[in-house]
């Protein structure tokens, strides 16, 4: 039987970065992917998003291993989101400030840029491996091969960066004391797009997030490099006005898109034929505790899988393995037990974090920034951090624009929601909100902080 | 293939009941259990817990397949616990009133008499075959069989009673939209015995649930016909002054003993060698939803494990097997569909509701018990249900010797709790509990259901 150091479960995107900082500390690493190379037989996407949004804890950890430059190449900066009403007026809402930005990717060619450089650097990929079974008593992975049929190897460390459904995640499941939970949301999506007009040209302004917010359902679109957009529409399942349930022909797209997103609509061609080729996806929330079974470990989605509506997903799978390898660094390639061990304690609480305000960012999207109240608030808050760009940073800046803990993030952005509650429940806060007294919002943080 | 028309997963105490139940409507039914027969091999409990409390949901369950006496003859009546100080004085806290009793059983006897039952009344039941997986695209499962390998079968309809780590589940769990949550609470538990007397007597009061309550961890004792009494040591695995982790060897084990469970220590005299004997076991709660996937369900522990505190696991179970029988007689044996999809939204809330509260009640018995307050607030309900039966019931009561929705047990318990909070804030309590006007606490319950 094959003897590997070090093998990890899954090539995507988390999956090849780790496989590149394992081996830039000299680790012998083999990773075991179920798809075929996508360079060879090209990109088939099977129901996962096509877009990232990549933010600043993604390009830490890309930094740390020199591929800033290759990626940026890939990649469209957003500066905000322009919110799209059902008259198809639209308004822009900063991310941040200045030139903070959030980058659309194309998750293929990120992945294959990943893959390259994995292999440029060593890394041996399996591709067309999909692992069956883990043994955890011995460290023996079952693979199916479609050539070969059934393969067996054994490893001295195991990294299952498997995604939502990791195979190494269910044989830990069945260990004693692993607490597991998978929850899916009321809600799914579907993946349409708006091409390029006739010239040849963005049909929309390519730097932002677009978002149609209807209250219950929502739709979205992000700029790809070939200047179409990829869109993403996200319907309860079942049991409302406006849901997947009650689409059953291209009559009845074409309706909902008209009377609530009719701006889109005239931007996109192929709706009635994509919407019924394109699969139906759902989204599910994994959480999980222990990540660790000696020399066994969980990271990224396999972990802690969250739904998408603070684009954190991938940033948070790329800071896991920035955080696991400077354990690595301080600790050695020859501690893997304690490494791992040190590992989940340091970052469980930081990944429920962000998978919390994951699951409530989904109520602002798709309700909150249709309202003129919460538009304010966001003023009001980016005023804040303009005076005191120190004591007052918006939840939303903290979570993508820096590399505070998630779990600090949420703890500060959770006392800044109930000083703001004060200060929008002022019945003259639209005539006054550029008159309040600053300070003392800011005062009333500190005092906050301080208890 | 053989082709069956029922198969049930698991000849446990639910599974073997409700094969009873399917037969009697003239179902071909068919079961298989991973384990052997214990009539054959003897019994082997494998860490389950070895004592049930059967409690008026099991008992209604039973006497519709007539099966009563033959049960009671294997019991043992508990009128109340008896609370154990650590000075080994004791008190008597009623279950219920008169003769209102839950029964100690051997889980082992009881599973034999009613996998008898089965094959006596035509049930076909299959030992020694471990589930290996279900294909639920094609209904059909696979075992491994210590004599023959792998065995398929095909079933029209497939009934998961497999327990807290079904294999049906497990099938399920890789379906879309299946939301999952195993979650393992800090305590373990270990199985000792207290043994009759020389003179072959019991060495303690029979009729009652004993329970040393010690805060963080707690010791029970159920007694058995042989007038053996079967002790569940519950302490946390970790991090406590008394935990498992910290008990290395007999000398651990007696000084504890010794120091929190002095009298029950001096009826033990094997208490040193079972402990490292037997097994130390995690405790699950398992909550999933849905529980049916066209023709295939889940019923008993396979869709709710519990934690045993409120000893409800195998009467839900048992009221499961009954109010699914109920669905059928109105419905009939050709809609099974139709059956399952109702069977598991009317129960879903209730079996939610007593997961919650067997949670809850855990540190109701390791810790309130030992408060006398506690046991002045008992005898205040207990007063209150004396004076008012019908509008006011204690929730221990309603759970246990009732056939109420769980739901509204729970619903009904929290409005009595927050009415007797306010009771007992009273400072002068202890000496005027008598004088209390109790006409004016039951109106508050009125008042409070009516909102």
């Amino acid at each position: 039987m094959e003897k590997n150091e070090i093998s990890i479960l899954g090539a995507g995107l988390i999956g090849s970065l780790l496989s590149i900082y394992l081996k830039k500390r000299g680790c012998d690493v083999s990773v075991y992917e179920k798809r075929a190379d996508n360079r060879k037989v090209g990109y088939k996407e099977e129901g996962r998003s096509i877009n990232m949004a990549l933010s600043d804890r993604g390009w830490k950890a890309l930094e740390k291993i020199g591929m800033t430059e290759k990626v940026a190449a890939l990649t469209i900066p957003m500066y905000g989101r322009r919110i799209h009403d059902e008259h198809g007026n639209t308004s822009f809402l900063p991310y941040g400030k200045d030139k903070q930005a959030i980058y659309s990717i194309s998750r293929g060619k990120f992945n294959q840029l990943l893959v390259e450089e994995a292999e440029n650097k060593g890394v041996k990929i399996f591709f067309d491996h999909k692992c069956e079974s883990v043994d955890l008593r011995t460290n023996e992975i079952s693979f199916t091969v479609p050539e070969t049929g059934t393969e067996k190897i054994h490893s001295k460390v195991i990294i299952g960066s498997d995604g939502a459904y990791s195979s190494l995640r269910m044989a830990m499941q069945k260990q004693v004391r692993f607490n597991f939970r998978q929850e899916y949301i009321s809600h799914g999506y579907k993946e349409l797009s708006i091409p390029a007009t006739a010239e040849g040209e963005f049909a929309m302004d390519p730097n932002a997030l677009h978002i149609w917010p209807r209250g219950m359902f929502m739709l979205i679109a992000l700029p790809n490099p070939d200047k179409s957009f990829t869109c993403t529409l996200f319907l309860p399942f079942e049991g409302a006005k406006v849901c997947f349930d009650k689409i059953n022909d291209k009559r009845d797209v074409e309706g909902i898109f008209k009377n609530y997103f009719d701006d889109a609509y005239q931007l996109m061609p192929n709706l009635g034929e994509e919407f019924f080729t394109n699969p139906t996806s759902a989204l599910i929330n994994v959480e999980c505790y222990p990540w660790v079974l000696k020399q066994a470990m969980l990271i990224g989605d396999a972990s802690h899988a969250m739904v998408p509506f603070y684009g954190q997903g991938m940033n948070c799978g790329f800071e896991d393995c920035f955080i696991l390898d400077s354990l690595i660094e301080k600790l050695g390639t020859n501690a893997w037990e304690l490494v791992f061990a040190k590992f989940q304690k340091m970052r469980k609480p930081d990944t429920d974090a962000i998978s919390k305000l994951a699951m409530e960012n989904f109520v602002e999207m798709r309700d909150a920034t249709a309202d003129p109240k919460f538009l304010l608030r966001k003023k009001i808050e980016a005023k804040l951090h303009s005076l005191f760009p120190n004591e007052w940073i918006p939840l939303y800046t903290m979570v993508t624009f820096s590399d505070m803990p998630y779990s600090e993030a949420y703890t500060q952005g959770k006392l800044q929601e109930a000083i703001m509650d004060k200060v929008m429940a002022n019945p003259l806060i639209t005539q006054n909100w550029d008159k309040l007294d600053y300070e003392d919002i800011v005062n009333q943080m500190d005092a906050a902080k301080a208890v």
